[in-house]
């Protein structure tokens, strides 16, 4: 049977790694945080990910040239700061839920290889009202992880956290990995910048990282074009004159 | 190809054990049944399974801790009983036919490692009356097991037994196992502690096992809190004033 | 990865036999003229195939047994004929579309090895008219097959054949065996034993086989049964009277 | 797992060839593209691909023989030509995602094994306007190749290509093969002749081939019949007079 594939590109050495996932899903929240924080920290891409429980497609780019279906792992290392950082960004994640197993099992086990001991998730979580200063959610695999988050101000959670955030943290508890989600309240039609920003705040006060929230919009609009190049093309701006004999 | 994983938390010498199944089902009748028997017996939990065809899916508890997708198996060694007792129990079936039959499969073997010759499988048969004594029915891979259950006044049934139950039935037999399948009336919509107590009753009757069936309706409650932080939880508390610039 | 497994009980030594067919389908026209071929020679079960392509539930008979999907292969060695014959029968075809391959690859093979160098599929083909005298029609993999078949005064046909009956001659093709196909006009949406007749008369003519049709209707009768077990029993007959607390 | 399988009738020795997709899609567009290659260069089959992500069925022929599901590859060796041909034509695509990953990568991966570094797509896009000169738009994997097609008057277009046509890009990509991809504007509903023949005039102008293209519309019609045979076959001749006792 075909298998996710990983591709090591460099093998830094990183000091006491953490994982940051970033795939999309609702409101695109983790996307746009990790994007933002691949751009302002400029990590460096060192692992490609691909996988036959990933769309069939390719995906045409303005230049005419295409992308197709990954996920990818950028590393930052932070001078004066105890973690150094593995973000995973990607434009899919697996179709099916045993495709899901076996990408996640794949990551983890590849971030293990590096040292990583701590996977941080992203997400949104759905919610009626609108606001500016959206409220951040957590949930933890262990009570020392829970209680930084909780001293930071978040608020725990109940519920059920699908897709790959909620398959990472389940499989980084059963390899004994500690495991934070942060979910921020959106309305998860679209792809926003307000919850990204609010995910990222969480995520760099628990982890010291010092990141300028100021271009986030661009991060947002960057994920507004690609899922834009994700619908279909198509022709409209001719007549219907002529026709076949 | 991914499989279902069988980690063996202690090895206990049981005497001429019985697997007792407790998935959940129509009615949640095996599910209560079986957590009522652990927590009665205080049952020891010696294997723990994960599958890649359970939900992708992380499950937030209240105290902001997370649990996962999970079957498990208890052991309760009883004196002066012919039998001790393998207890299955889980928060959840595979999700695809295959699963199940690898999963199923999977279970009987590692039962029948630790000396398992005999299958137990509860269930609710939807009725479409209510009742506070829901009628009792059964059906067995040979006459000697059958017999045992009609001699305690429980009916045979015709029909099909869809699920984990059905195929461990049916896997047990193809594996010269003995298997019984006790299927308690049932409106199936809800926890019912009700069936499950008719359900658990038969199964005592015929294995001469002791349990206080009191506090059962406490083990329904359990399952009835576990359905809810499945149901996906939302933000109402607050006014939708505020809008995003 | 699970696969369908072939249990061989016997290894009876087999003059030049062919393959016919006959797994639930259409009218269940196959399903039924292999029960009455069966019965009629009394054939003996030598092949039991399992697989995790088949549905996951088991099936209560009125005694308060089990029963669980299964496909079994018959032989019956005739005087004076030319060729033994294998009868495939079930009560089931594989879920799937992989399932289906192979499955029917696995039987291919396990019937090659047995000496099996042709294979008669028959089916329905749905009509719209009702009638006492269904037209045969026929496919062959090859011409002198066909030819067979065109003397017996049945009809070419053209369109597709789905399922098992289709996939088996087309994967003989493949293998260089010898297929042909007989479709029986029918409605389609009971047991059939007219079009099943019809089919069975067409492949005796092509194979000189002579078979008592007389109490074919009996094997109608018995696959209806079957499929009646099929549907998920109810309890209607007691008053709705009583109501938990 | 039961694999797709490859069978080699024959080994040519190509120079430099290139590989051409020809497989049903949007408006049959290089599914009659390629067959018309096929007939008119008298193209030799050497290559036979099977799969049990195919359909599970049989397609009976005018002639009551039986068609299988197929992909295959013929090769053409052109005289003054820089470029042999290897062209894959087939009567249908794999039915899953993951089977479209595992045919198209078995594909890549025998198309190598003969030399080949480039591979040109062909397909349909849906346009609502009807013309008689149907635009044609490209993409490719990398700038030399789009520079060819662009300096061919051939435009760029954005949006998604799914299928084998976009993952066999997509994955030749990966290979660090050539990819291009030729899209014709096709209303998509029925074989295409017209937008068959713009893509065929424009993949011959980018690799200097030679075809006359004025039987092409025999290729739509070899099309519109094997689509025909597709339907389900049913009688209609006879009256209803008859009905079973």
């Amino acid at each position: 049977m075909l298998k996710t594939t990983i591709r090591i590109i460099e093998r830094p050495k990183l000091r006491d790694p953490v994982l940051i996932e970033g795939l999309p899903g609702i409101g695109f929240v983790a996307n746009i945080a990790a994007l933002h924080l691949i751009k302002s920290l400029r990590a460096k891409k060192f692992i490609e990910i691909r996988s036959p429980f990933f769309q069939n497609l390719a995906i045409l780019t303005e230049k005419g040239g295409i992308r197709f279906p990954v996920n990818e792992l950028y590393y930052y290392k932070g001078e004066g700061m105890p973690h150094d950082l593995m973000i995973l960004y990607g434009n899919t994640q697996a179709l099916t839920t045993y495709g899901q197993y076996e990408l996640c099992g794949q990551i983890l086990d590849v971030a293990r290889e590096f040292g990583c001991k701590s996977v941080f998730c992203m997400g949104g979580l759905r919610s009626e009202r609108m606001t500016l200063t959206p409220e951040l959610y957590c949930a933890a695999t262990d009570l020392e992880t829970l209680n930084k988050a909780l001293e930071g101000g978040i608020k725990k959670i109940r519920g059920r956290i699908f897709g790959a955030a909620g398959l990472l943290i389940g499989l980084a508890k059963l390899r004994k990995m500690h495991g934070l989600c942060l979910l921020a309240e959106t309305p998860g039609s679209y792809p926003d910048s307000v919850a990204a920003k609010s995910a990222l705040e969480g995520l760099c006060g628990i982890l010291g990282l010092k990141v300028d929230l100021e271009r986030l919009e661009q991060s947002a609009e960057s994920t507004r074009r690609v899922l834009e190049s994700f619908k279909e093309w198509k022709i409209r701006e001719r007549p219907k004159s002529l026709r076949p004999v």
